[in-house]
């Protein structure tokens, strides 16, 4: 048997990203309030709840001792669930505090540029 | 911040596995007591009850606007750790499904192998 | 026996990629002259050439025989040298194409992350 | 500029294997002339050659200076050529030299498992 939820495709997020307010305009890449992904919040929330419940569903299986190849698929499905959300993160990252941080001085792009590189590296090798 | 709990390596399971019951003699790949994981199912049920808390905490980091690097740290780290479970799944499922259908004859053998390698493709490109 | 005939779909990009206009001399990411790795241009061809040689070498294992765990191994090798030029290039691309198109204007950046992202997710499905 | 000089690790197997011996002959995963991918040798290697020309494509790609994403959108091609080079392989390897095995014994059937077990471990990784 297998519940084969959701082949979970789901494409990033998007939507109206609300106006940034006024005060954040000199520090946009780092304060509290505002990442790349803040505007897209409730719908990366929402993905990693799905997420939570796919990963609980796939412990039932076992629980239930469901064929090994049912379970198989099911993780392959939340592998794939999460890296969407891993490249939507990235692509929320890149067009907000990246840009932001070219916009202010090559230098601080650069900056930027490393470290989105190396978790970029991270998750094509994960 | 990375909780960047569990590197979760899991040197597969393995183990004593139980005698099949006589009921199942002739289906010993299907039956609902045992599959390959059986033997390494209350492991199998702690890695995930411990990703599920990952995937909770990815939840809990972007709801508090954690920097988006680290959050994306941390998905890397939940996919490495569903991946080890889908590497010991396959293991497993190898180990007992397909050697015992192939045991039984090399046509239950090749069905089970056609099966376990469209499963495998599954996670390669995942 | 796997038939398995080649997914290996995608032919080549173009080839007589038509000569740029001389029109495009102002726009900093699309001249001929450079890109995001022209700098690392001979490094890149040293790795390339390297990648093509040793998958040169996985043909001559098949053609003698090599037992297949370590054609295997050879191939996953191979894979990871790719992915490694791959983000190599990536790097290169946000810092050089997206942080000048940042800098440039909002719309440029947005337009390049756009485009780095949906090739950030083909390396991460890849 | 990305210094990011190859990790292209990977020691190559190749080479200097040595003979097999005689003795070998009566292990039927073992010798010389047959494995998993023998019956589909001419179409592996056909694969292998088209890979390789498009890794010299590549090559040209970087050294005409052609646009970065495109570079990036044929290198995630040739990687998942590779990939699925890797899934025939294994395909190939458990239907023969798996299911051969384990009809010699259950303890011969068990090594070869974990044999591939670990490559296909490194397929996933990779």
């Amino acid at each position: 048997m297998s519940t084969e939820t959701a082949p979970v495709t789901h494409d990033t997020p998007d939507a109206d990203a609300p106006a940034l307010a006024p005060a954040e305009a000199d520090a946009p890449a780092h304060d509290h309030a505002t990442h790349g992904y803040s505007p897209a919040k409730a719908e990366y929330l929402r993905r990693l709840r799905r997420i939570e419940g796919q990963v609980r569903g796939i412990a039932r299986m076992v629980d239930e001792d469901v064929y090994c190849i049912d379970v198989l698929t099911q993780v392959a499905a939340v592998t794939k669930a999460l890296q969407a959300v891993s490249i939507g993160l990235v692509e929320d990252h890149l067009g907000h505090c990246v840009v932001d941080a070219a916009r202010q001085s090559p230098e601080a792009g650069a900056e930027k540029v490393r470290e989105a590189s190396a978790a970029i590296a991270r998750l094509v090798r994960s």
